[in-house]
C-alpha cells in the first residue's frame, strides 16, 4: 500500500518578507519522512485571509494530511483558526476545554486571560485540539487539515503530540554514495540504473570542495535489500 | 502604483524528504525586499513533472513574476526546463549560444561536453539567458518565469544577474520595536494601531528568553515618515 500524502501550509509576511528563516517545514519533512508521510509540496502565504483559504481547500482535497503552521497566536494579524473554518464551512466560537487550558496556564504565572489571549481558545466546530506542553495555547485537528503553531519549539512539540494520532506507512530508508566526480560525469549511469531499479527514488546532489567538484547519489526506498542491490551495483559502476 | 508580485517555486525532492534544508527562499525574499517585489507566495514541489507543469502555469498567471529553483542540471531528475516548456506550449531545444557557453568552460577544465551535460544547454524557444557566472550553466527567463539553479551560490549568482533586469517598486522598510511583554499584552494595542495606519503592515512576533516573554513588532511600509509616526505612537504606548 502507498503511503499517505501529506502538504504543509507555512502562513506567515515574515517568512515571505524574509525577516524570518521558517525552520518548521525542515522539521516536519524529517518528521514525516521516519514516519512514512509523503510530504509531497509546500506553500508559504501571507497572513491574507483569501489565499489562507484558497489554499486550505486546494490542499485539503489533493493531499491525506495537511499541517499549518503560523498565524494562531493572540494578534490581529493571527486569522488562521476563522480561515479553516471558514474553508470547511463551519461556526468557529471560544471553546470551553481550549478556554479552560489557558487559563490555568495563565493562573499559574499570575497573568491575566485578556480577550486578546481569550481568541487563541477560538476553535472550529467539530474540531480536535492537538496538545501543546509548552505554551498551553491548543493546535487542533479539522478533519485532515491539523493546525499548528509557527514559533519552533511549540511547532515541534505539537508535532509530537500529533504524530501517534496518524497511520504511517513504511519509512522511507535512504543510503548515499559520495563520489568525487562532478555531476556531468556520473548522470548517464545513474539515470540508467534509476530507470532498472523503479520502486526507488534517485537524487544527485553536487558540491563543490576545495576546487574539486563531487556528487552524493542519494537512492530512496523502502525495502532495504532494494537499496543494498542499487548501492552496490552503483558502486561497481563508479569504482574505477 | 502598488509594486510587482512574485512567486517562488522551489523543486526538488530532497527538499520535501527532509535531507536538504532550503535556503534560496529566504536569500530570494530579502532580495526582492530590498528590490521592492512583493514575494506573495512559495510553492515547494517534487521532481514531478505534472506538479511543475500545474504549478508553472497557476503561478505565473497570478503574478508578475516567477522565480524557479532547482532541477537544472545534467541528471535524469532534472526537468524544469522541458516542464517550462510544456506549460508554455513552446519547442525546446539544445540552444548554440548555451551550448558555446558549456563547451568553453568545459574546455577550460578538459572536461569532455558529454551527453548528459549537454541537457544544460536545452532551452525553451523564445527564453532569455541568465548569466551563470559560478559554473556557466545558464538559467533562462521565458515570459515572467525566471528558471534558476538550486545550489546555493549559483542561485544567488543568478538572482544577482537577473534583479538589474526587472523593474522594482518602492522598497519596503522595515522597523522593530522590541518589548519585554508577551504577545498577549501587546495584542490589542498593536491591533488598535494596525487598524489606524492601515497603510502600514504589523507584524508581531513573540520570543522566551530566560524564561521571560516578549514580543517583537514590526512595522512595514514604503514611506519613512509614516512609519516614523507609527513607532512613536507604538513606543508611547507600551513605555509603562
Amino acid at each position: 500500500m502507498p503511503n499517505p500524502t501529506a502538504a504543509m501550509l507555512v502562513i506567515g509576511d515574515e517568512i515571505l518578507s524574509g525577516r524570518t528563516r521558517d525552520s518548521n517545514m525542515h522539521h516536519l519533512a524529517q518528521a514525516f519522512t521516519r514516519h512514512g508521510i509523503d510530504l509531497r509540496e509546500v506553500r508559504v502565504v501571507a497572513d491574507d485571509h483569501a489565499a489562507i483559504v484558497a489554499a486550505l481547500r486546494a490542499l485539503s482535497e489533493a493531499y491525506d494530511h495537511v499541517v499549518t503552521s503560523g498565524g494562531i497566536g493572540p494578534t490581529h494579524d493571527d486569522i488562521t483558526a476563522p480561515c479553516v473554518a471558514e474553508a470547511f464551512g463551519v461556526p468557529i466560537g471560544v471553546r470551553d476545554d481550549a478556554r479552560a487550558l489557558l487559563q490555568a496556564h495563565y493562573d499559574r504565572s499570575g497573568t491575566e486571560l485578556n480577550e486578546a489571549r481569550l481568541r487563541m481558545a477560538r476553535i472550529p466546530e467539530g474540531a480536535t485540539l492537538i496538545d501543546n506542553p509548552i505554551s498551553a495555547a491548543p493546535g487542533f485537528t479539522l478533519r485532515n487539515v491539523h493546525v499548528m503553531a509557527g514559533v519552533p519549539t511549540v511547532f515541534e512539540a505539537m508535532v509530537a503530540s500529533l504524530l501517534p494520532t496518524l497511520t504511517g506507512g513504511a519509512p522511507v530508508l535512504s543510503q548515499c554514495l559520495r563520489l568525487m566526480k562532478g555531476e556531468g560525469e556520473v548522470a548517464k549511469g545513474v539515470g540508467d540504473l534509476a530507470e532498472e531499479f523503479d520502486d526507488l527514488q534517485f537524487g544527485s546532489y553536487p558540491f563543490q570542495k576545495d576546487g574539486i567538484y563531487g556528487t552524493n547519489i542519494v537512492v530512496r526506498g523502502t525495502e532495504a535489500a532494494r537499496l543494498d542491490a542499487a548501492m552496490t551495483r552503483l558502486a561497481a559502476l563508479f569504482a574505477a
